[in-house]
């Protein structure tokens, strides 16, 4: 076992407080990284709380992982000491069933192991990123291209993957018309994905707060969702929504904005059920959707083409010193458009 | 205005009555048609008792329909005098909009006309087919090939379209499992088309009552929906639903039977809204459809793959003196599995 440096949570409502965890032993596949930066996602703090189910404490959340590469097990051939490279929300999975085989290790049939919050195949509990050091499964790394420094990278790796899935999986391309549900980190990040994929893009949001910042970010149009005009005149009009809002919406009024054989996909985990109207979808044979994450080999597809189109998160970088306040502005959507965790200041 | 015979609603529990109707001249591309059978849609049902929205009396449904040209307008080159003929749910779209121009009539921007209770583009209200002649243009009129006959081929045109279209458009085809909710008049077309078209087929039933006739149907397995064994067993199973039933069923249930990237198609149209479960989406990127007939391009193929391979509907022929009880029978499930009006005996 090796000692790590960690934010870690004590309670469903403590404070964060520093401590020691322990990493597991190099097995011949592993890498110990050095974490530099870790993002802050609301997944995080659904987590921590227990709002998702139950959680074992302590516990240190983080699964938007960058660092560099501080030693490595005896058979790893992927990674050398000093790459630049991420982990997300997973550190690993079966390898053997068919979504593992086809690069999809989110949705592997035994459950992948979360970077947080679960047991892994060794039978010890996860503990995430808001640390000195993690150990992981050389096949779970991703490698961070040159031109993106390791802060911006960190969002990418939960934000940035979960919302350039689906665009990828439904198509987000030239002569298709994407709504952005929610300007937060995810949907941020949607907005410039699904530009730089040829898509025009709107946002929805609440409120024109953040007009200027979305027409930048790459959207075309910005509405408020406030407005019960907004959903008259934009009826009938979007190919895809990506919904990047967990609160609970009403999804009939959103499914009424797509057109014939639109999809609506969910990425926001609300932990209500959201009633649907059947009527919605078979009028014009739409579809509600739910997307988890991305793959592997998806996450460094995605990372290339932001090293490619020049893509980065907007962020915010803080000290270690400062995560309760962070979460606080979080949940009350006070952040442009994503917390970065400077490690060195653990 | 030319003068039919028909079964007319007065009003929301009224009985049937026997009545004059008047049919419109012909126009240039209108057709005459001799009606011969008229199925029974559970459709005709919720309609005429106003369970869909505000209806206008008297109101004759019916939108199965079986019968043979009785005379054309000038214009007509589709359909000659004799001719052997189907008219199922719409009677008229735009004919501009992309989805009129891609054949998908029944997803019409500005509204497909209804067979029956809708203003068609003369500005009449449309009756339907409990009737001994309408008059329809020739575009919305489908040719019955000559080894069904007409009263196995008026169901087609509803139940028989409604199951088939989804299935082709989700691509029910040799290596996919389907399965199949509710075996009813949609259900057990569902079944039919289903195991035709190559696919390992399911049907999930309330009970196992009609377990002898769904194996004999096509499928090669059959549960209980009673039994919560069912749902644990088949979880993540299928990687298509099709979902005939119009009860409010649970549908996070039947979402947890969805393989990854799977999809429940509902055909069947719930009044009240369903609550849905984000999580069950996401898990394995699921989605949630719905679907509504199919276009008159479309409509022809069903039809002429029915003849290719020998699917036709089970049917109970009825006189028309006992449309009322049958209606009775169909919302009480007592059905095999298709009620079909002998028009001749109007």
């Amino acid at each position: 076992m090796s000692t790590a440096q960690a934010k870690v949570v004590y309670g469903a409502d403590q404070p964060f407080q520093s401590a020691e965890i322990q990493r597991r032993e190099l097995h011949p596949h592993d890498v110990l990284i050095e974490i530099k930066y870790a993002g802050i996602c609301h997944s995080d703090i659904h987590s921590a709380k227990g709002e998702w189910g139950p959680v074992q404490y302590p516990f240190v959340p983080g699964h938007e992982i960058a660092g560099v590469v501080a030693a490595v097990g005896s058979e790893v051939t992927k990674h050398t000491i000093g790459d630049r490279v991420g982990v997300g929300c997973m550190v690993d999975s079966c390898g053997k069933c068919i979504h593992c085989h086809d690069g999809e290790e989110q949705y592997c049939l035994e459950g992948m192991t979360g970077t947080y919050g679960s047991v892994d195949r060794y039978g010890q509990y996860t503990q995430g990123g808001y640390s000195s050091h993690i150990v992981v499964t050389e096949d779970f790394i991703v490698k961070i291209p040159d031109n993106i420094s390791l802060e911006a990278a960190a969002p990418l790796l939960c934000a940035g993957i979960t919302t350039y899935s689906p665009l990828r999986h439904w198509d987000a391309a030239s002569g298709k018309k994407v709504a952005v549900v929610g300007l937060g980190g995810l949907g941020h990040m949607a907005v410039k994905f699904a530009h730089a994929m040829g898509a025009e893009v709107t946002v929805l949001s609440q409120s024109l707060k953040k007009k200027e910042d979305g027409l930048k970010l790459g959207a075309s149009a910005y509405y408020a969702t406030s407005d019960a005009e907004t959903f008259k005149q934009l009826a009938g009009s979007f190919d895809l929504i990506i919904n990047t809002v967990s609160a609970q919406l009403d999804m009939n009024a959103y499914l009424s904005l797509l057109a014939v054989d639109g999809t609506l996909v969910n990425v926001g985990a609300p932990a209500e059920p959201l009633p649907v109207q059947v009527f919605s979808l078979i009028g014009k044979r739409r579809s509600f959707a739910g997307s988890s994450i991305g793959g592997i080999r998806e996450t460094q597809e995605m990372l290339d083409f932001c090293a490619e189109h020049g893509i980065t998160p907007e962020i915010e970088v803080i000290s270690a010193d400062r995560i309760d306040e962070a979460w606080e502005r979080v949940l009350n959507s006070d952040v442009k458009y994503r917390f970065v965790i400077d490690i060195s200041t653990l």
